[in-house]
């Protein structure tokens, strides 16, 4: 349906169709909508293609840098709305510039998980496809695949620096490490922060965990010395590069994590990421920055000299102290003075960690649930973009934006979308439209929520549609209009306006049509490999959870 | 602890003890307050008035106007806020360029009902104190009491026209309609808008009433003819002058409601309220025009055309038709060219009606609870105030102001605070520095909230306490940190964090004072009549309801 030929002789500016025979592969849902949308989408893909065009142009030649920065456990109003100030008790005024000097996508979903979400936006796939639909927290053996294409590996192709700093948890076996997905320079921990914010002894001293200090237990009746969680045993923070090994870093054998190697370790990287901005500034390349701090997780108050906030919890004032960072990193990029063609994208992955709400200093918000929930408040986060090359600031969209739609969108606005494998199903969709065009002129108005690998909702437009029990009718499941009832709670049909006879079961279809077409394209497993392959300077204490590890993979081979 | 001279040269911008010797009385929690701050708040105090001053002499000598626009049943989070739109499916952009233009009240606290609120507006009392904390919606014969003091008639000495037009709602007596109660002229329904949006034939068909109207039930067993809801009967609008009678307008005897009527009279108090613009603004005097709309409480969808919102539900619409109506009457404001020195306020009165909310297209918001309910989601609105020959735009501020604090402060603004009364207890406080100092200027931390007659809780800086059950230890009554737990939810103790001992005895502590001061300044009954009197031209069968409460009040005298 698009002109293949007319846009073919400028290859930079190529859409996806004129640069590969074959369009890149999308879920069924994608097709009900550009079989309605084709002739002006087309249109308007072609007019994009100039727009970018002449951007690149206006540049000197060069794709847009992105700067993505992925906060963790921040849900939908606990960024960058000054009005909200007064409910959380604390503010984040950069972000909040951040936002008013860019775009604001006001519906984004992402997964429910830290993992997921990262897995979507890295692939442009849910991460149920790639079979890491799973957040781990110990030793785990698997990650993602070295079989799925990053949009690191993309913007490869198209001559990017890529360059990795802070949280990745997308595996702890060698391919998954960062610095084999496409980045060329990497420094990140393995594992999710909860090993280091949670499961140390401050932490447990303050009552956010249990049974991790060994000072504070007998192990009279330990059996298996191997069982309880040993933090410390697993591996701390790594660094590598492109096709290298890896070293673990600021971590000596027998040391124990604590509240102050946690800060420390963050410090380090927003530093790392201001050096960074630096030295890329001054080379010839566009660059990918992907900079995912750990904070603002933490669940002590040991380390607050003095709060800077009126909520005063944990996390608020680590909320508020990370908004300082964002702050100095912006800062940055005005100095190095490429401000002007730099992507920089601001949000949240998921929503809040409720079970630690009480002590956090995190509220229950607009939407119900949080992470780890399907709920819209497991999956609403703030997102803000700003490119002043090429967004009006101040703007807002309310289409519904998935997180898998930045593989697709980015890859687009780099220039890169031709690189974007059309062997495989891509989630995401290319979102340019609505960033050129604005509000209205999204191209996704349904999104599935799964927790792990389950299916649990479906979202089309302002419905959603909560999957029934197994066996139950789903013809008379639940469907919210999440404008009248945002907080998905109106269960029983005497207290809602009942949404008509067949939504239900349109939803239905909308499910059959989700599963069906994963018999063209069936989820995958995940890589699997020893833990911790490829780092060269691995602790004792590490060895003998590997040895564990290979000790239990044999076992079960038996 | 004020300079009662140096000022008192200068009358028209005498501060209030140099007016009068007495100084306005408030509540005890009030002077410990003052206690703290009296040197800074006289100095304060005295720059203000300078201040005020200032701005008369270059507005000619002539105190601001004031529009005040009062909206029915919008909690925090309905109107103003865009950053919301996207939850709520519809947006108030004239709303929102108001709170551009002006000043954001970002914690105002009103009364959870509409008569509670209203009164507390009017006198600077919580209503408790002047016997109309309950909001009638039957014939009651009694209402405000001649004896209390309106804003109106504070006004009034400074020589300030007055005309109110909208719902009233402070009683069905004769000296509480609003032309006895300070107007110099009025229009408005007697009762609330129950009587009309809800009670008629339209909304029973709707489903959201049942058993009002005639032709869709049989008499058989009304032994009590007179017992039914016969909303018809009741006085519609009447019209008035000072001191003059009153008469009922645009409805015939034999009349039944209809949504038509009641759209018909809320368009035209909409056009009245341009029409009274042009007049006053063509006048010497200063003027205060008091405008309560009905709306935006509707709940039938069948007067709607083609929906204009996301949301579609009949309040959502309501809600945006009345942004529109809000955005005529700032034209206008604007066209006559008294832009400059007109103070401009709206607000809500209180929670939405959340056992509407499934069908009202409102939604559960960001504070749980609603009208009715003393919990944050029934007491906090959003409130917005320009006054351009003093405030910046774009201003915020957090303090919490009481809608109580509106009487005293416009009457400060107005020069006319010498009018206050000094022989009773004012709640509200003088909150001018707040408006020109800006936020942490407040001079209030603290808020003691009614449901009717009983108090339910106290709010002192971030925390909230919910009084106990009779007889239950106040010690051990929940605390809540409205940052951490906004929605007031973690009543288990073992799910927040424990306050500290102690902060159940000081709450116990601020409500002894506060009942305590009520010996010096006991509540008040409200003005007690038959019902109606000074209205002209009752229909017949009005005076067949008054003529049944007369008789029900001989019976009760028995």
């Amino acid at each position: 349906m698009r002109n293949l030929v007319i846009l073919s002789f400028v290859f930079a500016s190529a859409s996806v169709a004129s640069a590969q025979e074959t369009p890149i592969q999308h879920d069924a849902e994608h097709y009900l909508l550009l079989e309605q949308h084709a002739d002006k989408w087309a249109a308007e893909d072609s007019k994009i293609s100039e727009t970018l065009e002449e951007i690149r142009t206006a540049q000197n030649g060069k794709p847009p840098n992105i700067v993505y920065i992925l906060l963790d456990d921040l849900g939908f109003g606990e960024i960058g709305m000054p009005d909200l100030d007064v409910i959380r008790g604390y503010s984040t005024p950069n972000i909040s510039e951040l936002a008013d000097e860019g775009l604001s996508f006001m519906r984004m979903y992402t997964e429910p998980t830290c993992t997921p979400t990262r897995v979507a936006m890295m692939t442009g796939r849910y991460a149920v496809r790639t079979g890491t639909s799973e957040a781990k927290s110990v030793v785990s053996g698997d990650g993602l695949s070295a079989w799925e294409t990053t949009i690191a590996e993309v913007l490869s192709q198209r001559g990017y620096e890529n360059v990795h700093l802070g949280k990745w948890h997308l595996g702890d076996i060698e391919e998954s490490f960062a610095f084999n997905q496409g980045f060329d320079y990497a420094e990140h921990p393995v594992h999710q922060q909860g090993q280091m914010a949670i499961m140390n002894a401050d932490a447990e001293l303050a009552g956010a965990s249990a049974a991790i200090a060994p000072h504070l237990r007998t192990d009279t009746y330990e059996l298996d010395a191997g069982f309880r969680v040993k933090p410390h045993s697993m591996v701390y923070g790594i660094i590598g590069e492109k096709g290298g090994t890896a070293r673990e870093v600021n971590f000596e054998p027998g040391e124990v994590f604590t509240q102050e190697h946690y800060m420390h370790m963050e410090e380090n990287y927003k530093n790392r990421v201001l050096e960074e901005i630096e030295r890329l500034a001054d080379g010839d390349k566009p660059f990918f920055l992907n900079y995912w701090p750990q904070l603002p997780i933490t669940l002590t108050l040991g380390n607050i000299d003095q709060a800077q906030t009126l909520n005063g919890g944990p996390m608020a004032e680590s909320i508020a102290m990370v908004d300082g960072w964002i702050g100095e990193i912006l800062d940055k990029i005005d100095q190095v003075g490429i401000a002007e063609n730099t992507i920089v994208i601001v949000m949240g992955d998921n929503g809040p960690f409720m079970q630690y709400r009480w002590r956090s200093g995190q509220n229950d918000r607009i939407y119900r649930g949080g992470k780890n929930q399907h709920l819209e408040g497991g999956v609403r986060v703030n997102a803000f973009m700003r490119w002043p090359a090429a967004i009006e600031g101040g703007s807002r969209v309310q289409d519904i934006v998935h997180v898998t739609d930045l593989f697709t969108t980015l890859s687009r606005l780099s220039d890169a979308d031709q690189y974007i494998p059309r062997d495989r199903l891509i989630d995401g969709v290319d979102q340019s439209p609505l960033i050129f065009m604005g509000d209205t002129n999204g191209r996704r108005d349904y999104v599935f929520v799964y927790e792990g690998p389950t299916l649990r909702s479906i979202v089309k437009q302002q419905f959603k549609f909560h999957l029934p029990e197994p066996g139950a009718n789903p013809i008379a499941a639940p469907v919210f209009d999440l404008y009248k009832d945002s907080r998905e709670e109106r269960v029983d049909t005497s207290q809602t306006i009942p949404l008509g006879v067949g939504y239900g079961g349109l939803f239905v279809d909308m499910m059959k049509r989700h599963l069906g077409w994963k018999m063209k394209y069936p989820d995958r497993e995940p890589g699997r490999d020893v833990p911790y392959g490829g780092i060269e300077n691995l602790r004792p204490e590490t060895q003998e959870l590997v040895n564990r590890f290979v000790f239990v993979r044999e076992l079960m081979s038996r």
